[in-house]
């Protein structure tokens, strides 16, 4: 090896090739080690805040470093100091999966390192984007008027959106001129439940909106957006000389899973003429199930909606498709092409076009590897077993005395808590003991939300590697410090 | 083989563990083999529009497909299909790299699958990602107040740094109250050179400043802004009741790499109180050459300078890196923690406080594998030689009859032009031609750009690959086909 690592005929610059083979060959054992063994990691690593970086050198080596040492530290720093998402007893929050062909996509998506910006910067990027979108929109079942896109995050999917409908209103001309200093401009409201995800707290204030003018409408029991008051927040801002703008609908909520109701609220937008933008970021993924269509019902009607493969279709982040009716929204809100971006191919999709960022990672490659190597029917199977794990727990949960089921479970989380003896601010602290003592044991992550103020834990299956044996082995675990910590 | 892939007992719903490390080193191969060969293909694939789709099946697969037949067809339609980002030709736009060490970081962070919203969803992840960032702080020589973090992209990072200089003005309360519908609130106006890059129209639009208040600065004979005509423009707006928030200057635009005045330019935003961002999304890398530091000389004033490892310091697409001199900024533009992600930890860093996106990749991998396999001195060595090779490239062209510079050659972009006889317009068409039909040849892909309104070529010598040989194949290539198009 040349352990200066000049320039050399064959590689230029990078690792001489022997080096660079070597090194990815290892990286690839070091993944498939990984994947094998991350159920003996416990589920958050044992480290203090700081712990990890007291040994990492503070300042940078001048020298070149030989990867097998780079990949020495890795596995004996990096590796055990992350929380383990892709570990199967990971159950906190939306539980994702970097599954192994959308490990394997990855890597040859970095090998090829393009930016899809434009068409001519990568054809089979920008046509693979289209027709993998195409394919996930059929497998959930929405019409073919439908167009998908891929974005990093649903929190730019979703700005995304709401930067369209801001831009549809009539004679605001908000690209151009703006939105401060307009005496012709009353200020904007957008809507969503009580339930939404904060994302579309932050889209608000990044586009000008203001937390001020974000409704959170209320939600019902089971915490859906209780529609006659969303109308009647709407009626309520017009009157006063606001100008309402959109709705954020979402079929499974971050804390329960909810579903809201979009036909009503589809209806309520039409007569409004109010953008409607579903959040279907987690749920999405399992309108590729027949049986859960329903949940779905109206969602056709929306203006956009997205879902994200990252989350529940077993691709590793990010990945968050934003499904538009019409694509010339989003291309009359952001296409803007500098002299040095034109370029000479016509009938052509530029998806520098179609949002905020310029640089376009090739993520269409690890969908399509993800979807191809489990097929539709997989992926529907194993979302329904996910589905069928949550409904298990909620019954091990329901027939147990001392616990109770804190929402309904319509997909795969499941939202519950201990209600020991005592008051409700005790029993919260119950639970939270409880949760803390839960996930200091190793092989279980569970996370928490706040349900009307009360303290709930929150149980998501949906990594693609949690089998029943986990989901009964957190339920075990939970009831027996639960029993621990009962006076 | 499992063909059916059901659920087992190992991988859970995952490619059994054989299939899996089988696929993850074919993987590992295939990348490592592109690298090898990538000089061979032509850097912009033949395919017309819609060539590739039509290969694509319409409809996604119902059953799993075997990993080896998914990666044949990548190996046969994808990897030839896209325009090749990593050739050692490819001279357009900035070129990038996708390096070895940086697709070893990929694919483990892919494995690991992490999402680093919070300390505790991945403290090594935090961590790393704050070290590695002060490394490269560090590196170009920034005071040690500059607090940087890593986003997707720079359109990402300038869209913070405008939202926390908005955040910032006395009184607005813009987060809170929005900017719509407010009599206090005059038209806010942002700054930047007519050579800026178009994230900040970008940025300008979906913020809500509205392109009408987007002031573009003349340059001078060299591209760099006017400070005269900013102070001007500034005082203008002011005269006229609008309230100017914040300047881009940019080190290293995008069709010549001009260099702003960064020291006149900070000491009118100073004595203004206006928010200055320093884009050195291409050219910050160049400041770990101790020589060419001097050309960043007063960036340390800046409010917020992205720069972009994804660009010229050889990490795999998205790496860009935000640097602010007082965090507390970012925090208050956009820190809200919903229920379900409150945490107890003290005083460690939540990267989601940071920015507009929830979601947040392990980015931090590959710079850390990039930094350490190259050194410090390894990485100026290479990005030196990037502007040696551009000088040389000038110097040609400089002596060459019939050729002519079209703008000073900072770093290691070089605009240049053919200068027939005839009219402006005869020229600016004799130079399309040139383009296109050095492109069709097939080991050189150069992009234009459009200076004062005349059309120019645009070498850039940015890809790891890429050796003296390529740059003077491709001057010899334009030399040749320039001969065969005189009359």
């Amino acid at each position: 090896m040349d352990s200066s690592r000049k320039p050399s005929a064959g590689s230029g610059g990078d690792l001489p090739a022997d080096e660079l083979r070597s090194a990815l060959r290892r990286a690839a054992d070091l993944a498939a080690d990984y994947l094998e063994g991350v159920g003996d990691y416990p589920v958050l690593p044992p480290l203090a805040p700081g712990e990890l970086a007291a040994k990492l050198p503070a300042a940078p080596p001048r020298r070149p470093q030989p990867m097998d040492a780079v990949l020495d530290d890795y596995r004996e720093l990096i590796e055990p100091g992350v929380t383990h998402w892709n570990h199967p007893g990971f159950l906190a929050y939306f539980a994702i999966s970097g599954s192994g062909p959308g490990i394997v996509g990855e890597t040859l998506s970095a090998a090829l390192n393009v930016n899809a910006m434009l068409w001519r910067t990568s054809p089979a990027a920008t046509e693979l984007e289209e027709r993998v979108c195409d394919w996930l929109r059929q497998m959930v079942g929405l019409p073919a008027g439908f167009r998908g896109h891929i974005n990093d995050t649903a929190s730019i999917s979703t700005l995304l959106a709401l930067a369209a409908a801001r831009h549809r209103l009539p004679g605001a001309a908000i690209r151009e001129r703006g939105m401060a200093g307009r005496v012709d401009l009353p200020p904007l409201t957008v809507y969503a439940s009580d339930q939404a995800h904060s994302s579309f707290d932050k889209a608000a204030m990044t586009l000008g909106f203001g937390l001020e003018q974000v409704r959170r409408v209320p939600s019902d029991d089971a915490f859906r957006m209780n529609p006659a008051a969303l109308a009647a927040s709407i009626a309520e801002d017009r009157a006063a000389g606001r100008l309402p703008v959109a709705v954020v609908a979402t079929v499974g909520t971050t804390s329960t899973t909810s579903v809201d109701p979009i036909e009503e609220i589809s209806a309520i937008c039409a007569r409004e003429r109010l953008w409607l933008h579903v959040d279907a970021a987690y749920a999405g993924s399992a309108a590729i199930c027949l049986e859960l269509r329903q949940l779905f019902a109206g969602w056709e009607a929306a203006d956009s909606i997205v879902m994200n493969p990252h989350k529940w279709l077993f691709t590793p982040v990010d990945c968050s498709v934003l499904f538009v009716r019409d694509v010339e929204q989003l291309v009359s809100t952001f296409s803007l092409i500098p002299d040095y971006l034109q370029s000479a191919e016509q009938g052509v999709t530029n998806l520098m076009d179609l949002g905020l960022q310029l640089g376009r990672r090739f993520r269409a490659l690890k969908l399509w590897m993800v979807i191809r190597a489990f097929g539709v029917d997989g992926l529907a199977e194993r979302i329904r077993e996910h589905c069928r794990l949550a409904r298990q727990l909620a019954g091990w949960i329901e027939t147990e005395p001392g616990f109770e089921l804190a929402a309904p479970v319509p997909f795969s989380v499941v939202c519950f808590r201990a209600v020991p003896p005592g008051s409700p601010e005790e029993q919260d602290r119950f639970n939270e003991r409880l949760l803390a003592e839960v996930n200091a044991v190793g092989p279980i992550f569970l996370s928490h939300t706040r349900l009307r103020d009360r303290y709930v834990l929150h149980a998501a299956i949906g990594n693609i590697r949690t089998t029943e044996e986990h989901v009964r082995q957190a339920w075990e675990l939970v009831r027996d410090v639960a029993g621990s910590l009962r006076p």
